[in-house]
């Protein structure tokens, strides 16, 4: 026997008629690539980006074809989401961090038809074009007024472009299972594998992503995504906004401490999400310059692991509330939020902090395990470590044109690569990369745990900690240090400050002093490119053991 | 192109799980028939759903089937809904209230072959068993220490049938757009009409339901659904409690001021939802006893208007927030909430009030419009009024066995025989039901107006306006009163208090006073039974105009 509801399919189009049609007064506020603010309206996003569908549709586009995006988070790249679901076709966001070899990989696996792009990446696309062999046609994002000369092919500014439509069309209907998007991995070996979006997990996800316990998104919030578009699907906030009505503040390409500040002032928002390495910047510029936040309410802080200190910094100095999240690309993104649930009772404010530090628990539609190395099933203790799987209605089953082959194990689960421990109220904590954790005589040690310590010493800017050939160990912690601008931090001081923090036995046998540490596209420590580098060091407890 | 996500159903046992899981110690605390407060948890709950679905499949219920419920909102009634649902089978819930004859139809017309119900019903059930045809079982949600001498058909007590099961079930897969619970509208008028939700329609109707701007639903808080689950899909919070993870309580059958009054302190309530008359009632014992609200701090109010003098009591007398909502059986039951959008600006406690008494705008997934006679579009202005229809993802498309034939318009809008006004700011007013509302000259006046207006005067209990003809002017409004116990204001006191408060010629033509006015199943003023009454009611105005 069938339900006797409606057939109304979850496309992604519905969500900016939604706010179109709620919230159509709403402001978009941009930092436009060529400098000045820029502010729309819910009501105009939509009505523009009926048109890039309309004018993607004479250009040939159809259904399931892919169109690329180079670009920074501005309405104009918000309006071509909209307009490249809207005709069917599939968002393909390329991230220009990315090595030129590995745009030009996923460029040509994706198929790209059409670009758009920022001006910003005129001279990359300019380089690279030749080795692309599907992209027919450059919109760049961009006026005549401000459009270069390029050589770029049949390269066309996109004001211009999008006003030869008239804007009268109807969103083209897909089943709601159809792609709608797509977003390659920055895997740190191998060829990026491309994680490809239904309308239906696009919605779903963002349904759960405005709950009080997510993102808590109000009509009356201001929400500021730091975290790019191209990164993880940009944690679905162009879609979560518009569906919650919230105002949208988008940065652009300004991402220093200054010009984030300024934007979270001056547009009074209440809600950002960014990495850590943002918010550094942020808290610095902050502290130099004896800022305060009048507005922000609450910070979404994940796509690596938040250090304690920093939730610390935002709740005590700043009043603003952190909600400490992970997921990732295979996820849209978002895995788990970390919101103090009642179980904990009434404790106190350290207490607090050491739950925040986790990465949270999983909201309705994700579901996840950790296992041992047999798949069996590890308990919720808090302490016991093991591969973090999930399931869930916006997992990947899978990679583009099959890469990877089979993705899911026998039940369904997807591995995410990361190792967590899990206590027993649900609350989920990532300890590493499972490529990462450092293997000490048949135990695990967490080399994220090792470096939210050490940064926590006033002397370190950034550490990181990899696993170093031992005799006697198999494996042994090394801990590799940035020290802030002007500090000279010696071995003994970061080790004296970590020294009864944590367990003996985890306690690295080596600091060292790096001016620099290698980061992946997406911000994270680069650890094959550390392991390379130190892969023939020698630990002091390696000779002495031997 | 199809998108590379998993395949995960929207299935209501998901929402239990995860409840278990992630909240699986939060409890679920009822006040049950037999008197006592009962405390349990979402764990708990699963356990014996489980053991509900199990046994229901060894009785022969299988998927599709109904099972009827005739319960108060308890932990049993929960947990039957997620065995039910569980095994593939339909919740049926029937509405005590109703008449026999209706009951007898429903049932029937349902075809329920097994039904719970509370000891309160063993004595209507045993009067009407005979005329029910598919009923085999009654299973009686008590224990054998409780059960009845019953002539009932193979009656058992819950517990002792839920304990022969072991619980070792895997819950049953089917379509996520399976039917799985059944609700009849209280029609005014006709045979009641079985309006059927499907698994998804719950799922993703809950999903809207937590979000900020409609429940507001974090695990921190705990919800008392006063509304019973069997008036409207018990407004969804058997699912939207349990998915959000927050606690739940269940008042049972007792819903007096005092009742209510002492689970929302024992409790520590903070969120509670019901139709205005319960909320008469509780305020009027805080009043008389002179008592306080310690944790509450958000209260839903629907299934008929709420007058503004209660918005404001709950608001600066108790101070808690009020939201004002719409919705109906055929809609899951959300069409709308009220929240406050940022466009309404900075005004005055007055105006906010104002915005709180209208009905809200529709949450993502509902989609809304206000037409005239001949379907032609109405304007958002605040003052036009006209047929409100809708249409959405969680909204039916007709009713169980085609009954009153096809029902969505040619664009797929669902006529809800309400008439409306929308505002520039898309937040819309219940002025009338279609058949209420009064055709005076060719120009409409609004039933509820008048009615909210009216009982804004301290004399006033209730009130309710209906049209009478009038040889002038076809209809013109009548005003009947239930006075306050004690009172006996006089017609001119009405009038004058409602004088220059609304239009000259929507003032009542007459008043006449009442000791009770007739409601439906839900609590509804009935206006059929009302203009029946008066309907060789003579104005005063009329023979003036003769
Ligand atoms: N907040 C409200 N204000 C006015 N009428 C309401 C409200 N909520 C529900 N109703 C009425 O109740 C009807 C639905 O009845 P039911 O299906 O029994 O819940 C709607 O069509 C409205 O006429």
């Amino acid at each position: 026997m069938q339900g006797l509801m409606q057939d109304w399919p979850l496309l992604c189009h519905r969500i900016i008629d939604h706010a179109a049609i709620q919230h159509g007064n709403r402001e978009v506020v941009s930092r436009s690539v060529e400098g000045p603010i820029h502010r729309t309206t819910y009501a105009e996003v939509r009505t523009r980006a009926l048109k890039v569908a309309q004018r993607l549709q004479q250009e040939g586009i159809k259904e399931g074809d892919r169109v690329g995006t180079l670009a920074w988070n501005t309405w104009r790249h918000l309006e071509s989401w909209y307009g490249i679901t809207g005709v069917g076709a599939v968002y393909h966001t390329v991230n220009p961090r990315l090595f030129a070899e590995q745009i030009i990989y996923i460029v040509n696996h994706a198929e790209d038809k059409l670009m758009f792009l920022d001006l910003t990446f005129v001279p990359l696309m300019e380089k690279l074009q030749a080795e692309l062999k599907t992209v027919e046609k450059y919109v760049i994002f961009t006026d005549a007024a401000h459009m270069p000369q390029t050589a770029l092919k049949n390269a066309v500014p996109y004001e211009e472009w999008l006003n030869e439509a008239d804007g009268d069309f109807e969103w083209v209907t897909v089943d709601e299972n159809a792609a709608c998007g797509m977003c390659y991995t920055s895997g740190t070996t191998g060829n990026p594998k491309g994680v490809v979006y239904s309308h239906r997990s696009n919605v779903i996800h963002s349904m759960s992503a405005i709950a009080p316990d997510a993102f808590d998104l109000s009509v009356r919030d201001s929400i500021m995504p730091v975290v790019p578009f191209f990164h993880a699907n940009g944690w679905s906030i162009a879609f979560s906004a518009p569906m919650s009505g919230c105002k949208l503040v988008l940065p652009g390409m300004k991402l220093d401490g200054e010009s984030i500040y300024n934007l979270l002032e001056g547009e009074k928002v209440t809600m950002t999400a960014a990495v850590p390495t943002i918010w550094l910047m942020l808290l610095a510029h902050m502290e130099t310059n004896n800022l305060k936040l009048s507005t922000l309410r609450r910070v979404l802080i994940g796509g690596s692991a938040c250090p304690p200190a920093m939730i610390e910094k935002f709740e005590e100095v700043y009043g603003v509330d952190v909600a400490h999240a992970w997921g990732m690309t295979e996820m849209s993104p978002i895995g788990s939020v970390c919101s103090i649930k009642p179980d904990y009772g009434t404790f106190s404010k350290k207490d607090v902090l050491a739950v925040k530090a986790k990465q949270g628990s999983s909201p309705f539609g994700v579901e996840m395990k950790i296992v041992d190395d047999s798949d069996k099933d590890l308990p919720w203790d808090g302490k016991t470590f093991g591969r973090l799987k999930v399931r869930g209605v916006a997992v990947a089953k899978g990679y583009f044109k099959e890469e990877g082959g089979k993705v899911l194990d026998k039940d369904g689960y997807f591995d995410t690569g990361d190792v967590a421990t899990i206590d027993p109220f649900g609350t989920m904590q990532i300890t590493d990369r499972s490529k990462d954790v450092i293997k000490s005589g048949g135990e695990w040690i967490s080399s994220i745990d090792l470096e939210n310590l050490a940064v926590g010493h006033p002397k370190v800017a950034e550490a990181a900690v990899i696993g170093v050939v031992h005799p006697k160990w198999d494996e042994r912690p090394l801990l590799i240090i940035v020290p802030k601008a002007g500090e000279n931090p010696t071995k003994e001081e970061i080790l004296g400050y970590m020294d009864g923090k944590i367990a003996k036995w985890w306690m690295p046998d080596d600091v060292t002093f790096v001016p620099e540490i290698p980061h992946t596209a997406t911000g994270k420590i680069l650890k094959t490119a550390l392991r390379d580098q130190f892969k023939d060091y020698t630990l002091p407890t390696a000779t002495a053991a031997e």
